[in-house]
C-alpha cells in the first residue's frame, strides 16, 4: 500500500542530497502507529499481540532476576513488585478492554492505560507514591518496545546504508556511528552550528537539523529524501520526486567535482588580494582530506578528541606523537593547535564531570586549564616538543577573556619551556602564539591582547553566542543567533583593525568562514585568512577568485549603515545572486539563512 | 558540653551582623552525626533506634497504602516491594551488624549499607536493575530522616527568629520565608549577584553566600554569627566572640543611622555635580522603604512578581491597578517600569515552562514577550494607562540585543496605543521609553538604539555575565565574574559617551551601582544616575557627597590604562581607603571583592 509523501522542513546545514531508508536512532522514543482495528479477528489478533508482549517482558524480568549473581541475589525480590505491575488490572485488563471496546491498536491502548495510572498517581499528595509513576512508565515502555518490535535502537545496530534520524547527535554518538553506512542525518533539534551540523559538514554528509517532528514522523525503514542545502525532507517520496532529486544530486556532484579540481590553486581576488584558506580538523586522519580539498594550512586543530572517552588523561608522550605526526603530515604548511577547550561537564573518569546550570557560561576552555595547571602544562610540553620536528606548529589559547587569563596561560607556557630546557629536550623556542577572540570582553581589550601574541583567530561561534546572549543550539532562540547582526560585524571589524594596527594577522575559524554567503563580507572586513571544514574549501576558494576586493569593501561600507540583520541579509543575498549566479544555483537562497526555518 | 567554634568563609553579600540560632532549611539533606559508640549499652540503644525508625517508616508506608482511595486502591501492591526492601538482609541485618561490630552510629551504619547496595546495583549491566537504586535510596532517606528526628525542614516550620541556612534560596523560597523571623542568611552556593544576595540586600538582612560546607557543618539550633560584610561565619562562637560581634553590630547600626538621617538630602559631589540616586524594587510595598532611604525615583521596577506562582497570567486591570498605585505612591518622583523579564523556565501553568540547557542564553526577557505579543501587549496597555494617572511612569525594555528587537517591541507598543485610542481609554501619549543595555551587542549598536529611545539603563549583572561569558551564580567560575574587568569599564564608558552624544541620559541599575567601592569609578565614568536596592542608598549618597568629580575622572583615566581587574581593584581600594577612611571602617576591604572568597 502506497503512502502519501510527508514534507518536513528544518535547517539545511550540510549540502548534498541523500536518498535512502531511514534509521531511527532514538533509544527512548517509540513511535506509535495510528491505525485502528476493523474486523473482530483483527481485535483478537491485537489482544494476543499485547498478551505476548507482556509475557515477553515477564520473561525478560525473570531472566534478569536469574542473572543476578552473588551477594546481590538476595535483593532479587525488589523486582517482584515490578512483575506485579504487569498483571495489575489497570495495566493489563483495562488495556485489553480498550483494544476490544474502542478497537484501538495495542500500543495506543496501553499508552492510554499508562497515562491513566500516571494521572492517578500524580494527583496523590504523597511524594513517595508519586515516584512510583516512573516504575509504571518504565515497564510500560518495555512492553511498548516489544510491541513495536524494537529491541533497542542504538547506532550499533545499523546494517545497511541509511539516513540516520535522531533527536540529536552528540560528539559521543558520532564516535559510535558507522560512517560508511551513513547517507545523511536528520535531527529534531539543533541549529546551523550544533554538533550534528558541524560533524555532518566535516564529514561531507548531507544533513537537516531542527526538523522538530522528525523522530515522531519518520520510522525505521521509511524511504526519505534529505536536501541538506534547502532543509527539505520528503518522507515516502513519489517516483517523480525521487527522479528529480537523483538528477539534482548528479548536477550538484558535477559542480562540486569541477570546483574541487581547482581547489589546489591559491585563492586570489580579481584585483589581486591573496586570501589564505585553511582547514579546521580534529583528527590526524583528516589531514588527507584537508590537503585534498586545497587547505593551505590547518587554521584550527581541535585537541579534545584525545581526552574523550578515556579512563585517564593522555600522557605527554602520546600527545607528542599525535602532534608530531600531524605536523609532519602537513609540513611545510603550518598547523595551528588550539590548547584543550573542554567543558567541565565533558570530562572523563580522571576529572569528575561537574553539573552546571549554564555550561556555556561555566568552567571550560582556558578557565578549566588554568584551574589544573600541571595537567595543562603536560599538553603545552607536548605541543612545544612536537614543534621542534618540522617547525610548523603554531599554538593558540581558547576562550581568553582578557589580559589576566592570557598572562596566566603564558606563564604556564614559560614554565613548560623552562622545564624542557632544564631537561635538555628539543622544542620550538620561537613557536608563534595566538589567542582566540571569542569572548566579547576579548574584543574590548583586543588592543592589549595584540601586544602579547603573534596572531588572532576569531571564533565566531562562541563570539556570536555571547555577544547576542543566545545559545545557538536552543531551538527556542536559535533563530535569533545571527552572524549578520550588525553588532557582530562591527566587532569583527574592530578586531581586524586593532590587530592590523598592531601589525598582526587575523583569521576567522568559526563556522561563519565556511559559509559561501558570508565570503564577500569577510573579504570586505579585511580578514587575512579563513579557516573552515575541509569540504567547504573548494567553494570558498572559488568564490574568492570571482570576487573583487574593492567591491567587497564598498559592500561592507554600505552594510554597516544598515541597522538590522534582516536588512543586511537581504542586501547580501541580492549581491551574491547578482555577482555569483552560478555559484548559488544549487542552493536555496532561503536556506543560507542560518538557524531559520525556510518557511 | 561546650563545642569548639568552627570558622567558615563565604561571600559577604549583605552587610550587617546577625547573631542567633541556625535553622537548616534543606529538604533533601540530612546531616550525619559523626559520633561513634563506646559502651555496649550505647550499642544496643543505637540498634533499637534503628529498628524503631524502620518500624516507623513501615507504618508510614502502610498508612500511605491505606490512604489510597478509589480506583487507585488496586495499585497499592506496587508499594509492597518497597516495604520488602526495608527488611532486606543488606538493608536491615547488615546495618545492625555494622552498628554492633564497628560501633558506628545508626545513621552512618545505614548510610554504609545503602552505599553498598547502590554500588552493587550500579555495577549491573541491566538499566532496569540500575534504576532500582533509587528505590533503595529513597527508602533509606526516609529511615535516615526518622533517625535524625527531622520530619521535614521546610521554611514553614520556623517558630523563632533564626539564621536560615540553606543550599540556596530561590525566589519561590523567598516568598515562603517568614521574614520577620529571619535574622540572617547563609547559603552553600551563589555569588554576589545570586538571588539570595539580591533578596538579602533588598530586605536589609545580613547574608553570607557561597559558604560551601554550611549545610553540612551547621545544624538546626546551633548558635551562629554571620558577618554579612566580611563573609565570616562562626558556628558555636565563644563568649568573647559573641561580645565582640555585639559591639560591632552596635557600631555599625550607629553609623548606618547617621548616614540614613542625611539620606533625604540630594547627592552632590564636592565640586557640584548632582547625581540622581534611585531605587530598584519589585513590590509596591517597597515604595515606603525606597522613600525612607532617600530614593529620588524608582530606577527599576521589576514586574515579574505578579506573574509568578499563579494559575493564569494577570489580567490587564490587575496590572493597571498595581502600576497605578505604584505611580501614585511615588509621585511626583518618577517610576521606571521594566516590561516582563522572565525566563521560559519560570513560567506558570498558563505558559508551560521550557527546559533549556543554557537558560541564561535562552528564551527570556523581550525575546519571550516578542514570541507572545498579545500577552506582551496586555502588560504594555496596563503600563500606558497607569501612566495617565500621575504622568510619572517611564517604560523600559529588557534584554534587547539590537534594533531588530527594539523596533519590534516599539511596534507592539504602538499597537497598544492605537487600541487604547480606539477604545477611548486614557493613557500617557508622551511616556518616556528606555532600553536596558545588558547584552553586549546592544553596546555595539548603542548609537543606533540611542536614536530610538529617551534613556539608557545599563543592567550590569547580565552585561558582565555575557561580556565575560561567566554565569555569576556558578561557583566554579563565579570568581571570574568581575565588574572591574577592563572590558566592562570600557563598555560602560562607550555606552555613556554614545548616549551623551545623542543627548540622552544613562543610569546603571545593576548590582554594581549599589556597591560603595565602585562609586568613584561610576562617577568618573559620567553616569547620570545610579539605581540600587533601597538599603544601599544612604551609603552611596554619603559617598557621592564626599567625592570630587574631577578626582574621579582622573581616576578613571588612570584606571583605563591598567590591563587586569586585579590591578584595577588594588588601585581602587587604595583610593577609597585614602579618600573615605571612615566609610570603609566597618567593611573588610577584602570583602568587597565580589565573588571571591576572602582567604
Amino acid at each position: 500500500m502506497d503512502k502519501e509523501p510527508i514534507h518536513l522542513r528544518g535547517f539545511g546545514v550540510s549540502q548534498g542530497i541523500a536518498i535512502g531508508k531511514a534509521f531511527l536512532a532514538e533509544e527512548n522514543h517509540i513511535s506509535l502507529p495510528l491505525y485502528t482495528l476493523t474486523g473482530d479477528e483483527d481485535v483478537e489478533q491485537e489482544c494476543l499481540l499485547f498478551q505476548e508482549a507482556v509475557a515477553k517482558v515477564e520473561q525478560d524480568l525473570e531472566k534478569t532476576k536469574q542473572s543476578i549473581h552473588g551477594e546481590l541475589k538476595e535483593h532479587a525480590h525488589i523486582l517482584d513488585a515490578h512483575q506485579l505491575i504487569l498483571r495489575d488490572p489497570f495495566f493489563y485488563n483495562q488495556t485489553l478492554e480498550t483494544i476490544r471496546k474502542e478497537r484501538l491498536n495495542a500500543m495506543l491502548a496501553l499508552k492510554r492505560s499508562i497515562r491513566k495510572i500516571s494521572d492517578l498517581f500524580a494527583a496523590m499528595d504523597d511524594d513517595y507514591l508519586k515516584g512510583r509513576v516512573a516504575d509504571v512508565k518504565s515497564l510500560g515502555d518495555r512492553v511498548l518496545r516489544h510491541l513495536a518490535g524494537q529491541k533497542s535502537s542504538g547506532f550499533d545496530d545499523i546494517r545497511e546504508r541509511v539516513v540516520i534520524v535522531a533527536r540529536d547527535i552528540s560528539p559521543a554518538d558520532a564516535i559510535r556511528i558507522q560512517l560508511e553506512k551513513t547517507l545523511g542525518f536528520i535531527t529534531d533539534t539543533g541549529g546551523r552550528t550544533s554538533h550534528t551540523a558541524i560533524i555532518a559538514r566535516a564529514l561531507g554528509i548531507p544533513a537537516v537539523v531542527g526538523a522538530e517532528k522528525a523522530t515522531r514522523t519518520i520510522g525505521t525503514g521509511d524511504l526519505v529524501i534529505v536536501d541538506g542545502a534547502s532543509g527539505r525532507i520528503i518522507v515516502h517520496p513519489t517516483d517523480q520526486q525521487i527522479a528529480f532529486y537523483y538528477e539534482l544530486q548528479d548536477a550538484l556532484e558535477t559542480y562540486l567535482k569541477n570546483i574541487t579540481r581547482k581547489a589546489h590553486l591559491p585563492a586570489v581576488t580579481l584585483d589581486g588580494r591573496k586570501i589564505r584558506v585553511e582547514a579546521n580538523i580534529e583528527l590526524v586522519e583528516e589531514v588527507v582530506s584537508a590537503k585534498d580539498h586545497g587547505a593551505e594550512g590547518i587554521g584550527l586543530y581541535r585537541t579534545e578528541f584525545a581526552y574523550l572517552n578515556r579512563e585517564r588523561p593522555p600522557e605527554e608522550e602520546e600527545l607528542f606523537l599525535e602532534y608530531k605526526e600531524l605536523a609532519e603530515l602537513m609540513a611545510p604548511a603550518f598547523v595551528t593547535i588550539r590548547s584543550l577547550d573542554l567543558g567541565a561537564e565533558k570530562l572523563g573518569a580522571w576529572m569528575p564531570p561537574i553539573e552546571q546550570e549554564n555550561p556555556a557560561l561555566g568552567l571550560r576552555g582556558i578557565r578549566l586549564c588554568l584551574q589544573h595547571r600541571e595537567f595543562f602544562k603536560t599538553q603545552l610540553r607536548a605541543i612545544l616538543r612536537a614543534g621542534a620536528v618540522s617547525r610548523n606548529i603554531r599554538l593558540m589559547f581558547p576562550l581568553v577573556s582578557g589580559m589576566g587569563e592570557l598572562l596566566q596561560a603564558k606563564a604556564v607556557l614559560e614554565d613548560a619551556k623552562k622545564e624542557l630546557r632544564r631537561e635538555g629536550k628539543a622544542f620550538d623556542e620561537a613557536m608563534a602564539l595566538g589567542v582566540m577572540i571569542e569572548v566579547p570582553s576579548a574584543v574590548a581589550v583586543a588592543d592589549d591582547l595584540a601586544q602579547e601574541v603573534d596572531f588572532f583567530s576569531i571564533g565566531t561561534n562562541d563570539l556570536i553566542q555571547y555577544t547576542l546572549g543566545i545559545d545557538r543550539v536552543n531551538p527556542h532562540v536559535a533563530h535569533l543567533y545571527d552572524p549578520l547582526h550588525p553588532a557582530v560585524l562591527r566587532l569583527i571589524r574592530h578586531v581586524v583593525s586593532t590587530a592590523h594596527d598592531a601589525g598582526i594577522p587575523v583569521t576567522i575559524c568559526g563556522e561563519m568562514a565556511g559559509e559561501p554567503l558570508y565570503i564577500p563580507l569577510l573579504l570586505g572586513l579585511e580578514l587575512d585568512s579563513l579557516s573552515m571544514n575541509p569540504q567547504a574549501i573548494p567553494r570558498v576558494k572559488n568564490l574568492v577568485r570571482r570576487s573583487t576586493l574593492e567591491e567587497c569593501r564598498r559592500f561592507v561600507q554600505q552594510t554597516l549603515t544598515l541597522t538590522t540583520a534582516g536588512h543586511i541579509r537581504d542586501t547580501l543575498q541580492e549581491l551574491v545572486l547578482r555577482v555569483f549566479p552560478e555559484e548559488f544555483k544549487f542552493f536555496d537562497p532561503q536556506a543560507v539563512r542560518p538557524n531559520s526555518r525556510a518557511a
